[in-house]
């Protein structure tokens, strides 16, 4: 019922395949939609937020080259709303003449954050120490170089602090090896680093090379997941372009196409290190939707058409407020029509069909005179929400 | 594969019910999903605008009461994007205890535009002065009451200028009534109205009560089809305020719920005259996207969910520019790479997959210090857009 209908007389519109069918595909979607194209949608689980809103959902496994081949045929460019694809498979998908963005090369060099790491390194842009860590010999030398307490890391598959453990002393090596799965699975360990803020800047790097910068905005973590994030940073002019100036020279070092999620440390003495890129539209990058001409999911889709990418500067303050679940339920929302009373919060809920303690339900975003003002509006309206048990 | 899936633990979402898969489908479908909502469409033809946007897509005949029935059984609450379904189909659906809004009886009241004209006058709102047509000699003592030119209209499913015949003179009676399609089709007849400018204002009204009132706009209009759209209107407070003042009354006589279009006739000496009601999300107001916190999208869905109404504030002056095809064609958008880098221009596509002269694929709208300067930015877009051969 849903199948694209072609005929001579009836081209089909220009359809964009998104690995991923999470709340980045759905607002990615949306965005499509708005620009008159389709949306095929490939994801393992279903009953995923962007099933009920696009073309074709395809429920299938992303790690198996048949299924993505078959996937990649009925769609003009292949986009991410994660990374975790292997590099492999994507090269696979290029190397038979389909379109990638962000491309392979961009994914081998992001998604294996010691590999990452390196590259930013090479480039000469500031991070956090690290070293490789593959046996426990490794890990014996890096105790002494770092000092504790340090952070050993999975190089793959971390997000929202899964894939992390913070070792404090020799007595804690042995089990954090063994809570991340061992030295096979692929380690590495970075310097404990005392940050004074946590920043993040959306970028959008478009396939014809022009880019475009969203301002540098605070992200506010709680247990290692973003709860909110105020636009803009009240930071130094200083420390702005400078996170901007690393957020260039980091999408031109992975050869970025499409927008991307940059993470920094702020420390004391205004020192920025680079903590992560996300190869993606980010939820730091929500507020876009509401403060900004043109959102992060946008000018991704008009990055990885070759389209000129929009306006991207702040039409007033912002914030963005996480909406997660407290318990398993049912994820049906709660308290929907005392939020949306609250005058200026605009809510958005991603149709989960499952709360789990944590899980991203939905978020607010409001504008406002300051940054704290909007995160007080978005934060009243937030409050107001909760998900059934 | 698009069939919600239900279990005890998870609950479906809320799911709208839409009659009509057009642009006005689409849009809301958007703003549904936006709130965690599902939409399900019904629509006899294929390849329509909300087909590849919606969680279920069915293609069906809505003036079959069998249909209709298995299309409300799934959804919590069946909405229109158009006036053509039989008011009748309507109730019988309510009073199987489905859930319709704008509800039959509303429909009953202005899907007619004689009973529409009819239940405004009763209420005492300044309408163009209006006949029955029911025989010929009906007509001839019309022609004589309300003088040539007269407009002879049909009573249903006429729509941008389909559906109005234009008499001049007493020669032109009996090829008006063929053109329309005799007596038989239902007509009336309107005095001409010689006015100085279209005026529309949305207007949503919330199962609640609770009303909201976006801005008076300037509609103006190419081959009596909507060419542009500038917010607000260049009047005097004094029209400002009676159009808002007529548009609440006219909600109240016909019992609406949900957002409506409500166009004027402004004439010398700040007459006004209420043209016409559309009962649903309306082309006049899509720069409310753009220029309002609650878009009539959004407002209409929280109207008939019972939901608090959102700020319908104008951000700044705006206006839109519909993009209508010029000829026959595949309805391939050109030229949209040009029609993005225009600053300040937001740029909206429908994917129709068929070009028709003057079939509406699209707007586009932009903000700015003036309605003409938003219409010059609007319209420059525009010009770099058409559609394929």
């Amino acid at each position: 019922m849903h199948r694209v209908f072609v005929n001579s007389n009836s081209p089909r519109p220009v359809t964009i395949g998104i690995l991923g069918g999470g709340q980045l595909a759905l607002m990615l979607a949306r965005t499509a939609s708005q620009l008159g194209m389709r949306v095929h949608v490939l994801e393992p689980a279903t009953n995923c937020p962007a099933q009920h809103a696009v073309a074709e959902f395809r429920s299938g496994d992303w790690s198996d080259p048949a299924i993505l081949l078959e996937f990649a045929k009925d769609v003009d460019v292949i986009t991410l709303e994660n990374e975790f694809i292997g590099a492999g498979l994507l090269a696979d998908l290029e190397q038979r003449g389909h379109v990638v963005l962000p491309s392979s090369k961009t994914m081998r060099l992001v998604q294996d954050k010691l590999v990452q790491k390196e590259t930013l390194s090479r480039a000469g842009i500031p991070v956090v120490e690290f070293e490789s860590v593959t046996s426990e010999q490794d890990l014996t030398r890096v105790s002494a170089t770092l000092g504790f307490p340090f952070v050993l890391k999975r190089r793959t598959f971390g997000y929202d602090g899964t894939g992390n453990v913070t070792v404090s002393s020799a007595q804690e090596l042995e089990s954090a090896v063994q809570h991340l799965g061992g030295y096979k699975t692929g380690l590495y360990a970075e310097k404990w680093c005392p940050f004074t803020m946590e920043l993040a800047i959306m970028i959008t790097r478009s396939s014809t090379g022009e880019t475009a910068l969203y301002p540098v905005v605070e992200s506010r973590q709680d247990n290692h997941v973003c709860s909110s994030v105020l636009a803009p940073a009240d930071i130094s002019d200083e420390v702005f372009n400078l996170a901007r100036e690393m957020a260039l020279r980091a999408v031109d070092a992975i050869e970025g196409v499409g927008t991307f999620g940059i993470e920094f440390f702020l420390l004391q003495d205004n020192v920025l290190l680079l903590n992560e890129i996300a190869p993606r539209v980010h939820n730091s990058g929500h507020y876009t939707l509401e403060a900004c001409d043109c959102s992060q999911f946008e000018n991704h889709i008009r990055a990885i058409r070759g389209l000129p990418l929009g306006n991207t500067e702040l039409r007033s303050y912002a914030a963005m407020v996480n909406l997660l679940a407290k318990s398993n339920g049912s994820g049906a929302p709660c308290g929907i029509g005392e939020a949306l009373a609250v005058p200026g919060a605009r809510i958005h809920l991603y149709g989960k069909l499952r709360a789990t303690p944590g899980r991203k339900m939905g978020h607010v975003t409001a504008l406002g005179d300051s940054a704290e003002e909007a995160l007080a509006t978005a934060t009243r309206a937030a409050n107001c929400i909760h998900f059934e048990n």
